[in-house]
Formats: C-alpha cells, sequence, structure tokens
C-alpha cells in the first residue's frame, strides 16, 4: 500500500490524448494511493482576467493530464476502481479560471455544430478558492464542491483528445466523480493506464458555458484492481447509490447508453430481472447531466441503494 | 376567492387535444380554488395485470385532460399561475397503474425513432397507493411524491394532443409540478383555457419505461393572473428554486431552450447582466429531466434562489 | 370529373392551422380537379427588398394555405391521391422572394435550438420567375422547378401549425412533390379536408437559409381516393421510384421513419421479404432531404421502381 | 511520377486505427500513384452465408485499413489530393458481402443508441461482382459503382478508429469518393500519413443496414499535394461539383459542418459573398448522406460548378 507522488517534475510533459502510445510515468500496484499534482485545463495559460483564450490556447493542446499511471496485473476484462479521496487547491490566488471561448460551449454555435453567427465575447473569470467556498465576487461565493473533471483509462487501439468523454471514461465532467466515491474504469490494455486532470472546484449541471471554476489541485487516488469485471462504460459508487455514466450524442443517447448499462449492473451485480430493473428505475431514478458542451455529452443515471437491498 | 368543484360529472367527456377548440367547462376568476377530479393516463381502461395496453389503449385517445378552464380577463401576453396545493389519491385499490406499451418507452424503438426490431413484451402493474407510500411489492415500497404529469394552456391556433409536451406546457411530465410550487403558463388565447391531468404518485428521472405511477386523483389549484408578464415556455417556482421548462428534440435542444429562457428570466426578473447569469448557472444550475420519452422531451432548469438574492 | 376553381375570392380567409375545426371552402369528388390560387408563404407581405422580415411577419400567422377542401367518401383508414398536375408562376414581377428571418434557417440559433449570440443580418432578395427560370441576377439563373412546399389532410384531433411537417404531410418542403407526381396523404377525418400552399419556385437540399425561392402560383391539382389503404406517412410515387417520407427530430428519426415506412411499402404494396427489403434498399435507396429548417425536418427515401418489377 | 504497388505482402500488417502512432509502410513523392490491394471491411472472415459475423469479427479489429503511406513535404497546413483512378474486385467469385451484424445499422438500436430489444437476425449474402454489375440473385442485378468507403490522414495526436468517420476522414462511406473524383484531406502531421481500404461495389444512401456490397479491390490512387491550403474537412471535386463532408451526430449537425465549410469553401476559392453563398446553396445544393449507421454520420453537402462559373 505504497504512497506514489506524482508531482509536476515527476510528470514532465502533460498528456492531451488518451492512449496506448505514451510511455507510463509511473507504476504501481493495485492497492496503491497516488497523490497528483494537476494542472488547470488551460495549463494555467490563463493567467489574469486580460487574457484572450484563443489567443493562449492551441488545440488540440488543452486540457493536460498526468498519466498514465500503469497498475501492475491490470488486464484488458477487468476493471480499475478508483477510490477519489481528497481534491486540495494547490498555487497562488487566484486559482481559479472561468471564461467563454469562442464557438465553445451549450448556448453558442461550436465547431461540431457551427452557425454563420459572430461568436460570443470572450470572457476572463479569476477567482480565489480556498476548501471553504470560491469567491465569484463580493456578495456571491460558491461552495466548494470539487471533483475529478477528466479521468480515463487508455483504448485498446486508440487514443481519444483529452477533451471528449467516450467508453472509456475522458473529459465527462461529471461532479459525482468527487471526494468519496469511487469510479469504475474498464481495462483495456495492459496496465489500464490511467489518465488524470481537469479539476473542477465546483459546478452545475451541464457546465453551461463550457468552463467550470477550473483550478490546479494535488488530487489524492486510491487504486484497486477489480479481475475478472469487465464493464463498457464507467460506473460510480457512493454511500448512496451506483450510478452508470453514458457519453454521446444526440443527448438522449448518452442517456440511455447510461439507463441501459444500469440495468445490465442491477441484473448482474444484483440480481434483478431485467424487466424489474425498468420498471424501478421508471420510478425512482435519478440523471445528472455531467456536460453538454464537450464533443460528447456525458450522463450519469443512477439509483439509490436503499432499493438494491431488498 | 370561490372554490369550484370540477368533478367527473361536470366535466362530461374529457379532452385528448390541448387547443382552442373545446368549449370551456367551467369559468373562474383569478384567485379562485379549482378542485379537480382527474382520471388516470389511461382512463382507467388498464383494470388489471392481465389487461393488454396495446387492446385497450385507442390512440389518439389516450391521456385524457379535465378542462378547459376559462379564467376571466386572461389574454394573450399575460400569464396564468397555478399553484398545486394538493394531490390526493382517488378510487378503489390498487388505485396505480405502470405498465410496458409496445414501442413506447426510452429503451425501445418508437414511432418517432423505429426500428424493425420486435417489440418489448407488455407487462402491466398494478399497485397499492396511499398518501404515505406506493406498494411496488413486498419489500419494495417507493414514498408517494405526487405530481401533476400533463397542465397546459391552449395555443393561438393549434391544438397539440395530451401527449406532446411544447411551449404550451402539455404532457411534461416533470416532478416539480408537484404541491407547494408554482407553474407559470403562457396565456395565447382569450381565458388562457386551462387544461390538466395525468397525475403520477411518483416518478424517477426521465420516465424512462415510458408510464410512471399513474393514478386517478383529487387535485387542488389555486389559479392567479400575472397580468402584461408575456413568457415563451413554462415557468416553475418554489421556495427553494426558479426553473425553467424546454421541450424539445434532441434532448440537447430542449435543454438549451430551458437554460435560454432561465437566463432572459434572470436578466428581466432579477437584474442579471445576460454573461453574468451564463456564467453562474454554469457553476450553480441544477437540471432535470422530465421526460425522455413522449413526442417532445421536456426538461427543467434551475438556479437556488440564494444566487438571485444578491 | 369536375374543374373547381379556388381563387382568392372563394377562398376568403387563408389558413395557418392544419386541423379538423376549419369550415370547408370546397366540396369535391374524388376524380375531380382542382385549380388553386396559392399565396407565397408570406402572404405577400415582403413587397420588396426593404422591408425587413421581422417587421411585418406576425406568428403564427404566417405560411397561408388554401383550404380545407373536402373530399366526398373520404374516411379514416383510406388514402388522399393528389396528383400534381402544373404549377404556374402568377402576380406582377418580381414574384419571387427569399430572405434571411433572425433566428430561422440552418445556420442560425433557432427558437428550436436557442444561443445567445445575435441574430444573423436581415436580407430580402425580389426576384423575377418566368416558367422557364429564375433570374438570381444578372449572370445567376435558377431552372424553373416549382412544388409545393406545404400540403397535407386534417389530422384526427389536432391541428398543427402550417410550419411544422408530421404525419399528416404539412410543410415538407419536399422538392419532389412536383408536377408529374403523386403524393399520398393518410386521411384521418372525414373528407380528408386538404390544404395546400407555399409554392416553391426552385430550392436545394434543405432549404438551407430557410427560404426557398416563394411564390404565388396557380396549382393545379387531381384528387383521388384510395379507399382502405390505410397509411401512417406521406407517400410520393413518380414514374421511376417510390418515395416514403418522414419528419421529425433529430435528423436521422426522421431519416428512420421514411425508410421504416419504405420497408413496409415494399412488404405490403410489392411482395418484398422485410429484411429482403432492408438489404436492397442499402444497396439502391436514394435519400433527399427536403428542409433542415422547420419544426421538424423532412426526408424522403426512395427506390428506383426497376427494383420493384421483380 | 512513380507507381507504387501496395500489395499484401508489403502492406504486411492492416490497421484498424488511423493515427500518428503506425510505421508508414512506403514513402511515396507528391504526384506518384499508388496500386493498393484492399481487403474487404471484414479482412476476408465472412466466406459464406452460414458465417456468423458475431462469431468471426473481434472488435476493435475490424475494417482493416492499408498505411500509412507517408507524402514527402507534407505538413501541418497543407491539404493532401487523392485523386480515385480505377477500383477493380480482385479474389475468388463470390467476392462481395453484405450482411447483418447483432446491434448495428440504421433501423436497429446500436451500442450508441441501445435498447432493451432483442437484435435483428443475422444474415450474410455472398455475392458474385465483376466490372459490370452485382447478382444479388437472379432477376435483381445492382450496376458496378465502386468507391472507397475509408480513407483518411493522420490526426496530429489521436488515433481513430477504423469505422469512426470525422475531420480526418475516415469511414464516410461516402459515394461520391469514387473513380474520376478527388477528394482533399486536411495534413496535421508530417507526412500525412493517408490509409486507405473498405471498398464497396455500390452503395445506397445512408448504407441502411450497416453494411454495402463489401469487397477486395486493386485502387489506384494519384496523390498530390497542396501545399498551404489549410482545411477543416474532407472536401471533394468532380468534373461538376464542389462537395463537402461533415461528420457528426445528430445528423442535423453534420450536415450543418458540411454546408458551413462549402460556404467557406466559395468564399475563399470562389471570391463569393457569405450570405449570397447561403442563399445560392438554399436555392441548388444537393446533399447526400454516405452513412446513418457509422459512430459519426457523414453527409456530402454540394454545389454544382455552373454556379461557380460567374
Amino acid at each position: 500500500m505504497a504512497v506514489h507522488h506524482l508531482n509536476e517534475e515527476v510528470q514532465g510533459n502533460f498528456h492531451y490524448t488518451i492512449g496506448p502510445y505514451s510511455k507510463p510515468v509511473m507504476t504501481v500496484d493495485p492497492g496503491d494511493t497516488i497523490v497528483i499534482e494537476t494542472l488547470d485545463a488551460f495549463g494555467g495559460k490563463i493567467r489574469d482576467e486580460k487574457t484572450k483564450p484563443s489567443q493562449v490556447l492551441e488545440f488540440p493542446n488543452v486540457n493536460p493530464l498526468n498519466g498514465p499511471i500503469f497498475v501492475k496485473g491490470a488486464e484488458k476484462g477487468d476493471s480499475l476502481a478508483v477510490h477519489i479521496k481528497a481534491i486540495s487547491p494547490r498555487g497562488p490566488q487566484p486559482r481559479g479560471t472561468s471564461c467563454l471561448i469562442p464557438f465553445f460551449g451549450g448556448l453558442t454555435g461550436t465547431k461540431k455544430s457551427p452557425t454563420l453567427q459572430e461568436p460570443l465575447p470572450e470572457i476572463v473569470y479569476k477567482v480565489e478558492i480556498t476548501e471553504h467556498d470560491i469567491i465569484w465576487r463580493d456578495r456571491i461565493r460558491f461552495p466548494y464542491d470539487p471533483f475529478v473533471g477528466t479521468i480515463g483509462t487508455s483504448p485498446e487501439i486508440d487514443s481519444i483528445n483529452s477533451l471528449t468523454p467516450e467508453s472509456h471514461g475522458g473529459n465527462m465532467d461529471l461532479p459525482n466523480v468527487r471526494p468519496g466515491n469511487t469510479i469504475y474504469l474498464p481495462v483495456n490494455t495492459d496496465g489500464a493506464l490511467l489518465f488524470v486532470g481537469d479539476c473542477h472546484a465546483t459546478q452545475g449541471d451541464g457546465e453551461l458555458c463550457g468552463v467550470a471554476i477550473e483550478f490546479p489541485t494535488v488530487t489524492t487516488l486510491d487504486l484497486d484492481l477489480v479481475k475478472g469485471w469487465s464493464i463498457e462504460w464507467p460506473r460510480i459508487e457512493s454511500e448512496e447509490y451506483i450510478m452508470s455514466v453514458g457519453s454521446g450524442r444526440p443527448m438522449e443517447d448518452a442517456v440511455k447508453i447510461a439507463f441501459r448499462d444500469l440495468i445490465s449492473w442491477m441484473e448482474e451485480g444484483y440480481g434483478f430481472d431485467r424487466y424489474d430493473a425498468y420498471f424501478i428505475l421508471t420510478q425512482t431514478a435519478r440523471v445528472r447531466i455531467g456536460n453538454m458542451v464537450d464533443p460528447n455529452y456525458s450522463i450519469g443515471a443512477s439509483i439509490s441503494k436503499q432499493y438494491l437491498a431488498e
């Protein structure tokens, strides 16, 4: 049960794509703890409110990720359990960044759904973050409710940019990946190859403008391996619920993926009849929209554990 | 402040389309209370668990609605405020119905998105409902958390079937239309012409299989008129939040409608700058999926009132 | 085989919604011919290139339709066959109109898919139309290739605005509804109640900016009744092909509707095995996008008659 | 102007992902000709009509591609012009394969849009192909109208599986990539790294069941480099038209990408005013659906060259 420190120096170059083609920065055993220095989604390039995002961001090199972390014994067909232990802010104040990026966000035409209209203005907010709250401005403060925006294991042969969520996880921007919870990720390649980054100090459902409160952190994870548990999409477990995560477009397809997977989990993991699960979710499910702004939308569908205890 | 009783006899024929072409069953003043005997979404035709929905339902005559109720003084450009006061179950046990209807639901091909696959099996559940809980079976009970599934005012010239939500409200299946909350609906025609029905004893997000716990009720509403407040989409207010409702397809378009309207509400009703509202919703919004099974999907986007108090 | 003249005087008030609630302007027998004076989609209100569409159009009263025409003997479960015989331009030059309407069109945010961006500029083109060509400007001329943009029969209980295509037909904006071809429409109510209007002098696939070359016409139709042929969606027949039309959102759902219906037509009308039809369409089908700008998108999926002759 | 032969032996291992991480099999100069032995989309594993696709296909290792071909001098910001010269069938008869694969196709639930329904049956067709026609069965023959289903250049840092079309090209399944036409692809990395495969002997719009007439070929391409011409999406040129290709979900987004790009091409390449292009496409554009079955849908939007000559 070793503790590994993946600080910026150990990391060296950060990664902008999640795949099997990067050399692991670290090899760990199941059961180990990793303490990671993450960058913010802009690699710290948006230093003040006068910076224009369009001038400093160089696509596709945005959303830098730590990793890959090689987990000994992980093979295709296993699942990697990542327990989110803690997320602490780091770096000088104001540590937080939100902004409008041209043709990116929930209420603008985008590269994936273009129009002929002019872009929205570029606006940048730099905000102070403590482990208590986020000071948006004098009288508006948001509670500190951090989570990991991007976390994923390597696909088998593809490499997926760090902005796109898919079945391997990735940029889900789902607030349920928060301290206290566990996310299970499919293992598609030897060592699982975990990538992590893009923490948010808080975020509303959907990440409407495209940019939450982005910040650099010290993030602590415990890793475990579930041998022989083959999952297709990320799954999350808290004390109160189990949740399946779907990512796709249009949004209803992401919701269908999440619910279809949750029914499979209820069948295989808890002994439910398929249609019984379908009915019970109809009456009790909770759905959370992670993001409606990334190349795929991410959705979590969950059921309270009280209905699983039968 | 009269109290009107719209029982089944007063109602006479129920309606399956929401439009300006039906004769009002009742005329009321703003401030009045209406106590309504609603039918369940199947008009009571699914009497036991052996009934096949496909044999007793006759489209488009499903989802019967009470009304229209003519509200004196209501004119195009006003809004109708409907305060949900109480929803009580009525009729002999088992009062509740859920079922699978061929080619209807969230995890099946549908008439709006057909495939060549065979339909899912027709299954019917009849369940006991009290004001305390719903007995799904011996050890699984759902809390009684009732709401109005279908509520809407007449469009100006169209008439929209009672299964379809749109800007006039309609079959939103959004649990936030619950006792204690107020829903504002656009007035498009003289008298507003309110239609109500389709109460659910509880429902999960998305109404996954297409049919919540449907039941006949006594539903009590207070009506008010907001003169000169022109709204485009339904809005909901509770003690804790304000919410805009969008209905459309694909689901991201319904979400965009809801958020775009909520920003307008924050601008006009609370003095926010447009982009400030956009940013604050990014960090704090909550989104609820009403249904993902009707001809349009319905979404509520909300913000806590704590952020409106500035 | 009478010939009826539905000129502007006979029509009187034009209609902006297609439903069973309007009094027929004319009653005809199957086999009769109707010669109709249609208005352009703006009811002639856009008179010159200085007119701002947003100032003269009054939603929902746009896209005026002639009718309803009552066809004797038509009952629910029949189909109405409408043979498009001829479409001739009428009125003083420049007879044609195209324009950009704020928040309407294929490359802009819309009311159904809103953003926070500013609208595109309002631009109006008035163009001369003859039965030979359309003079866009000096050296750009488009061939005269007219068709009926909006044609539909009444729904059973709903009334659908003249801008929205659905299973009853309506605002499909599909160029295949052209002279020489026949469109079959479902009969949902006694007399079928046919509405017609919105002719286009030409149009590209998708009607990209939202407004084709709109013009007033004299349109000649032959009507026939196919007793006992119950269809769910519009179908088109030319000398070369048969085509099913689907309208919906997102666009893939409209395509699925069209193909699903075409397979049914091949099974029931031409004796194909279901999967054989599926395979043969995979290799030979042609798909045409009518519109990508209306509240529902319209798609025609067709197969050459050479493959039906087996 | 050398001629290179990329036969199966030279190729060695085929590729199932398009990215910068594979070693080039060949280095060529702009102006060179490449004669390629392509496999069918199943790598020849579906040998007869009794084979079950689900038993022989091993995802993600389907749709094998030749390449990558390194083009000297190609750098990020250039475009690669690929002239399709000829496509000839090869291998013993019956050379062609079409089939139904569980949960894959246009009229079935899929992994990207799942339902609870059972899959369609697995059916396989093996068909004879000559350069004249395809013998579906005795009296049904399809004309030989071959094209390249999958062609793309490497993304900059990602690697995209051979089933997915995106801005780099890939599995577009667009019949316009046919002999006589030129496809322009963005160069994102040194040498462009061209991958090619998945030829179809014919295909209808949309590739409805998911599998066209797949066959092994000898495909001849001429390669050219357009230095400094930076394009975002694939573009196609024939004698008659220019076409932009968009791939995405939902389908309307793919259409928007294609049209937005075509307007840019008309502006930059032919001197059109932006809104003039928007209007002229509204009246004259042709849209072709390549596929409606792959992880992204592919659409070509085109304009006749007669309107570009102004």
